[in-house]
């Protein structure tokens, strides 16, 4: 390489230090400024970020004992913990891969993806025993199998070699973790579809570093809300077996706040620590945030001040209205397995609608104002403001994203163009493990095809308004479900909604709403499509879009992430 | 490599996008984000974001058309203007590297930085051309000259070739730049210590990507001030010829704020465009802050809520008080030209001395007091706050500073051990350009080296004690030039002080402080002995620190980017 396309090499000392971007380097901060700061498990355990550190030493020095070398993978099943955090860090520190079992697949996918991966070590909490003994005869290259125990353990249990704190207390705090490529694997997990066997993801240390650093810039550069400052206090209640928990223990770490870990999740438990542990700082998908105020005592828990960011599924805007009417400060994140996740945020910007708002509701709260007192006057709750946390948002700073047609050409950003959502940033799988096809699919034309529709306003506000696959096309025009969704569930006897397309010989595709009234609530597909028809009057849906008629169900069927499972739902309704 | 140690490159699509860390990117949110926002020229010309993104387009494909290829160095010579802010991007974004022109130094110094770097293209301000007449037959490698003026031109001045608004009109707005090696040289620029001839730095896109990203990070995280977010105003007074501006016009850029050049430096202009700009975040050297604070009229301004960063010399704490009586949110920064240069940042943290005393004035400011009167009760200013503020603060994240012992070994973390503060972060020189020698030296042991003498707390905040060739030896003992000068500068008469080292045969050295007194001021070497001796009762400074006797000089000499020139002092005192 010329001295020129190597930045000076030929000037540079030959011990000048080159700095990897290395998860451990995560850790350099942290270590040294917050070494007192706590990390809480279920509010029974508390340690330090110091315990932090050599934890992770004793850890990775005592799985580089057990064989795990550079390249190895090591799975783990466990609920949101302390010792996932370990892992987090400790795995890849040695050159291993970290891989996150999704333990609500189901036996057979768990079995696939354990052995799919190559996992010669397993971490496993006692509760997924039964599970593993079932499966356990299909996974042939596992090697060892580490017990996850919150109580203390007097005899290994059958089908495993090690218990994780008899490890730990014969490993070494001080473990020196090495130098190495950054662009080593760090993690890897599977990512559900619809349709046939799950596909593996995975991430390098140098994305990883880079993911970190660039969202929480995009998180902490807002003012007033929305973001993530010294002096949060984290809690995840996305899993940690997704995506990284977005990214955001990670993140969290770096920065050095106080973090409290819920194990598996419980309504009642997370509500408790968030009051106990002053948690103002969470990520959740739309079905838990419903669950938490709807859950029983729920009003009995000040939410004040609790900033959430909303993914998985789009945060409708009934649900982020009722969110806000109880203090929590929602607003919308997008991203999904392939892109580590996260890519854009619906941050309220100044000047945006709802910034002032919030302030003055900030302001009350801090001075002893309940949150609903809180959201009247200066700051009260304007559908303006609503919309716009409900908003996908802005791309976060390195993510390219584009929205374009099927030959990667730009539609307008004039907010009513539609295109799918292509992305390029420093931290994209850049393939799935074992699955050419699909990775060239993934790929096609050198960017990353999300599958989701969305369009762009003039100030590069991204809003998804469906998946391609659930999109409807009637009579030439598309026709938005999330759109739709949105608004059926602003009707008060609606508890949830999913719109699917059917076949129509004349338009090609129509409308069709699946509806979930609320318990006891009473309303028929006549109101609905008035209801609607309303909506169309009022500029917000297109005329063609009002469908002919309705269908209303007990349940909607969800993917194991909480996901509308709309090909189910299709296959379901077109075969009655 | 095997699959592992390239991150799954097995698995990776053949169009898989690996996104190099590049200048470019940082352009990615903000053009689109951004684009109405405003970039302001003394506040006489003003342009868009939008502007901007052609002006880089026009001036890259302009350089490109003249021959400026990959590699070749473009030298600026300006102050700082929304000119220079496009060649901190068009120019590396060719693959090109900008060479900052120190227009500072002496004439012999320029010609020899300018040849030195090979430098065959020169972007020049108006009012350099005199100089550059008296240097240009030492200029054999200079092709060609654009000049930069403020007003319209008629017919090209002596010794330039090319004009640069002309050039701009001829280029194409939406030039496409490339993509190449993330370790591209990007920047590179000229260190003078006070021996020798001027040292050349250099930086790669790779660098200044993850300095701006790094340091954007701890900025933004800190709740309540001293903090750099969405909505602040940004001008730079510390010159785009010096460090990148200490790479805040990257980091301003990337975050969409609006900025303000002000071209050369002037008390008046800059505290107008403070005010009539409504600039809330600056960095300077103390001697800048201390003018605009002495500045006629300068109490006619309002300078609350102004965050500004100190660095280049140590913020004794009387300075800082005097800026935080006028509402300045002052604080710390750490770095020197060869770490690109922020290391560390002498930020409030929750729970420090101070934060609560900065929030209530901040609140009372928002309320419509004056600083001053904010400076009262709650908000009164302590000397823990005052100390807060000018200790040099905690590394950023990826930044592993260490302080130790010549062969390496680390010093205790207990406030009192010193030893040299040596680094490791991802936007470090690699060496000097030409120069084995002083390379080898800079990254002995690899580590870099800064030749600054420091401790660090238990909290891992950093306290610069001293350099190494100014620390005194007394007794064995070391004494820190430094904190005897924030000391001695505390006695209202003194305007400002430099300790320097004098042999002594008995001690081996004594410190000898030399004083300028402020005008009208009275005092004598008994005085501010009787005022050191107090110090040393009250804990501040060691008994055997108390020195004999004092100097007193009319000026102190500096060197030209406003450092006390320890060396001259020293040999112009001895010469005596």
């Amino acid at each position: 390489m010329s001295d020129h396309a190597t930045g000076g090499a030929s000037h540079a000392a030959p011990s000048a230090y080159a700095f990897p971007l290395l998860i451990k380097q995560l850790l350099l901060a942290p270590l040294r400024q917050s070494a007192g700061q706590e990390i809480v498990y279920r509010g029974e355990h508390r340690q330090t970020y110091a315990q932090l550190g050599e934890r992770i030493g004793r850890l990775g020095s005592a799985l580089a004992r057990l064989g795990v070398a550079p390249g190895s993978v090591v799975a783990v099943a466990d609920w949101d913990s302390h010792r996932y955090l370990e892992s987090y860090f400790a795995v890849p520190m040695l050159g291993a891969v970290l891989m996150s079992v999704n333990v609500r697949l189901s036996p057979d996918q768990i079995a696939y993806t354990v052995d799919h991966c190559g996992a010669e070590t397993l971490l496993i909490n006692a509760e997924f025993l039964p599970l593993l003994a079932q499966i356990r005869s299909r996974l042939p290259q596992l090697r060892r199998v580490v017990l996850l125990s919150d109580t203390p353990v007097a005899e290994l249990p059958d089908g495993t070699s090690h218990e994780y704190e008899t490890l730990l207390a014969g490993g070494n705090p001080a473990h020196v973790f090495p130098d190495f490529d950054e662009n080593t694997r760090a993690t890897s997990f599977y990512t559900t579809g619809t349709t046939g066997m799950p596909k593996g993801v995975f991430f390098s240390h140098r994305q990883l570093v880079l993911h970190a650093l660039g969202v929480l810039s995009a998180l902490a550069v807002n003012p007033g809300g929305q973001n993530l400052h010294r002096g949060d206090v984290y809690m995840p209640i996305t899993p940690m077996f997704h995506v990284h928990a977005w990214g955001m223990p990670y993140i969290a770490t770096l920065l050095g706040v106080k973090q409290v870990y819920p194990g598996r999740y419980a309504p009642d438990l997370l509500l408790k620590l968030k009051t106990s542990e002053g948690v103002t700082f969470s990520h959740c998908v739309p079905t838990i945030l419903q669950m938490l105020l709807d859950a029983p005592g729920s009003t009995d828990h000040d939410l004040g001040g609790w900033k959430m960011i909303i993914g998985g599924s789009a945060l409708t805007p009934a649900l982020a209205r009722a969110a806000l009417v109880r203090g929590i400060d929602v607003f919308t994140g997008y991203g999904m397995s392939e892109t580590c996740p996260i890519l854009a945020l619906g941050q309220l910007r100044p000047g945006d609608p709802g910034q002032a708002a919030h302030a003055a509701r900030s302001a009350a709260i801090a001075a002893g104002a309940t949150p609903a007192e809180a959201a009247t006057g200066a700051g009260a709750i304007t559908d303006e403001e609503v919309a716009r946390r409900a908003r996908t948002g802005y791309a976060v700073p390195l993510a390219d994203l584009r929205i374009v047609d099927p030959d990667l050409n730009d539609a307008a950003h004039d907010d009513r163009a539609q295109g799918e959502v292509v992305a390029r940033t420093p931290w994209l799988t850049q393939g799935y493990l074992h699955a050419p096809d699909a990775s060239n699919h993934l790929w096609a034309g050198g960017w990353l095809h999300t599958q989701d529709i969305g369009r762009v306003d003039a100030t590069g506000s991204l809003q998804i308004t469906d998946r391609i696959k659930d999109v409807i096309k009637s009579g030439g025009e598309w026709i938005s479900s999330l759109d739709m969704e949105a608004l059926i569930t602003r009707h008060p006897a609606v508890a949830e909604a999913a719109v699917i397309a059917i076949p129509d010989a004349k338009w090609g595709e129509r409308p069709l709403p699946l509806v979930v009234l609320k318990p006891g609530a009473e309303c028929d597909a006549a109101t609905l499509i008035a209801h609607l028809r309303a909506c169309a009057d009022a500029g917000e849906i297109s005329r063609y879009a009002i469908p002919d008629t309705v269908r209303f169900l007990d349940a909607l069927e969800r993917t194991s992430v909480g996901k509308l499972n709309k090909k189910k739902l299709r296959d379901t309704v077109l075969a009655r």
